[in-house]
């Protein structure tokens, strides 16, 4: 981290962070084994190096919905239908994470009996990231996957109305020696914080990252966000913008369309505070209804470091797999302490002074 | 279709196309039930406008292969691996249409019976348009998937050596009076076949779509052809180069890896005939053990109509989704006939004349 950076950021530890997260979303109702998960969730995200999701959204999103009532502290989680390899949950409007846990968990006892098995969640709200529930998989062999539909930013390709979400896909592989393969990505082209951020540093947009209102390709940060955000692939067909735009319109599907919750033309953009308006989507399924594990593994290893010790582009002096990255960031964050920005730290303590939770996150 | 476009094309008819594709693959000593899945596969392809995966690839790759030796025309297509939920299939060197459709038929049995289940193939070949059969889950009110991997043109972001098919990723998702929606897509961001095009009309290619061999992006198809594709999303990870590559890493770990064959080092690449070096991956779960099929149609009818009527950007007039211009093309090629190129049209006459098969192919 360069100087610069460093200054914008203090460091805190894992532990610390998440008893202060659990602290402050008990004392707003919520029950223990729940503020432990959703704390669980949010510092992982830090960990990995995906600050947007992490606890900088505790008091912007979970807090202030709980505080303002539209978000339910004690929720009702309960199953609505299920079968042996299936099951759907209603999250009664309450938060994301604990619900998700529990449906992954479910889908995971359902493909542990009987080899493979899908969940899904409505009348949720943003569980974290989504590669967290995909990860849960790995421990009992087994591949998983994640997804979520979220508040409206991004476009259809040819079309200028704002009607769907960064919708993140995630997959997660195991390996042996290797770090596993954790693919979890947004379905647009960038997500929104990136706008911000070259807002903030007044800096161009690149081509392919978002529309302005009357759908023409702008380079202007106030101009996107009152405009959209492009598919993965970008602006029209040229580039593929219509895989990403399909990716994405999967995510609604398989989320909102399949759980009977909100979806496209009902999911809120992000000025409108609407309650239990996100679903979610998950699956497993067991690696020895395939293959010995060890020699899977074994396999992953060999496939992995074959792309890691390929050739490398010009300027190049490294070439990563999915999941590697954010391996790295967790390690290197729980050996030196995990980086929160100057201002979310302000806010953490505020709220910690409102909430009356000793604040002692420093490392 | 253009006149220009019109004269390069004869016309057939679908039957027609069916009945010769499954006399000719007879004629070099495929069983007569497998012959007319490969002819239904490939006739399907030339119906939804997918040339390259039609029949201008019945004599280059399938009867050439047979031909040569390196293809078995009667394989002995077996089971591996088989729990409740999950099945794996060795091929046998054989063609990958009916291992294909057999193992997806009995991945649907599986869900049927369980709410969900996976399968997969090795030691297999080019099995046509993945869409194909994520497709036979719809009848069945199921979700489908499908994928494969492929011989390889693309390469790693950050990288130049070969490594990456095409890999496509291909979901089908049932709607009510709305064409289903059929998702199915390369995780490059273009085929090869498009660098060929560009080169034939002496085009330069656009940013985002290959590498020469030194890993320098081109504009130049020659250059191109002797570099590699680049995956989804482009160069670098400005454009999100970096999701596409993890699509096409997934793509080959859930083929090749899991079925225990063929992966990226030990994949050929196009002027190498491996055998047997090209595996699939399918999954299928049931709609109703979420929802009431009926409920969730309706629903997909207002999802897919919602983007439909959206608005447009400058200077387009229509938003589609996934599987409608296949849905409308498969409509229009019944009522009009199914298009030829004049190359690949002599070619199947040729063929013809070869193995003493009458040639009645035109409309």
């Amino acid at each position: 981290m360069s100087e610069a950076a460093v200054a914008e950021y203090q460091l805190s530890t894992e532990p610390k962070l998440k008893a202060f997260v659990a602290a402050v979303l008990e004392r707003c109702g919520v029950a223990p084994e729940q503020a432990a998960v959703v704390a669980d969730v949010l510092v992982a995200a830090d960990l990995r190096g995906i600050e947007s999701h992490g606890v900088a959204r505790l008091e912007s999103y979970y807090v202030g919905r709980i505080r303002s009532g539209h978000l339910r502290p004690k929720p009702e989680y309960r199953i609505v239908r299920e079968t042996a390899t299936t099951v759907l949950y209603d999250a009664d409007n309450g938060l994301g994470h604990p619900v998700a846990k529990m449906t992954m968990e479910k889908v995971i006892e359902k493909a542990r009996a009987h080899g493979s098995a899908f969940g899904a969640v409505r009348n949720s709200n943003h569980f974290g990231i989504a590669g967290y529930y995909a990860m849960m998989a790995l421990p009992h062999d087994m591949i998983g996957m994640a997804s979520t539909n979220s508040v409206k930013y991004g476009t259809a390709t040819f079309g200028r109305d704002v009607l769907l979400g960064t919708n993140p896909l995630a997959f997660a592989i195991p390996a042996g020696n290797e770090p596993d393969f954790v693919l979890d990505f947004a379905t647009t082209t960038v997500p929104k914080g990136k706008l911000e951020v070259y807002k903030r540093k007044g800096k161009p947009l690149l081509d392919g990252w978002a529309i302005d209102e009357q759908g023409y390709m702008t380079q202007d940060p106030d101009a996107a966000l009152r405009g959209a955000l492009l598919p993965l692939g970008g602006f029209g067909t040229d580039g593929g913008g219509h895989k990403g735009y399909g990716l994405g319109l999967l995510v609604d599907i398989l989320c909102g369309v399949l759980s009977g919750g909100a979806y496209g033309p009902d999911l809120p953009v992000v000025t409108d505070v609407r309650e239990g308006a996100i679903s979610h989507w998950f699956g497993a399924f067991r690696i020895d209804g395939f293959r010995d594990v060890a020699a899977f593994k074994a396999d992953m290893d060999r496939e992995l470091r074959s792309f890691k010790d390929s050739l490398k582009a010009p300027g190049q002096d490294r070439i990563w797999v999915a999941g590697e990255p954010e391996f790295e960031k967790t390690a290197h964050h729980r050996a030196t302490g995990v980086p929160v920005h100057a201002k979310v730290w302000e806010g953490l303590q505020k709220l910690g002074g409102e909430l009356g939770i000793a604040f002692d996150l420093a490392r």
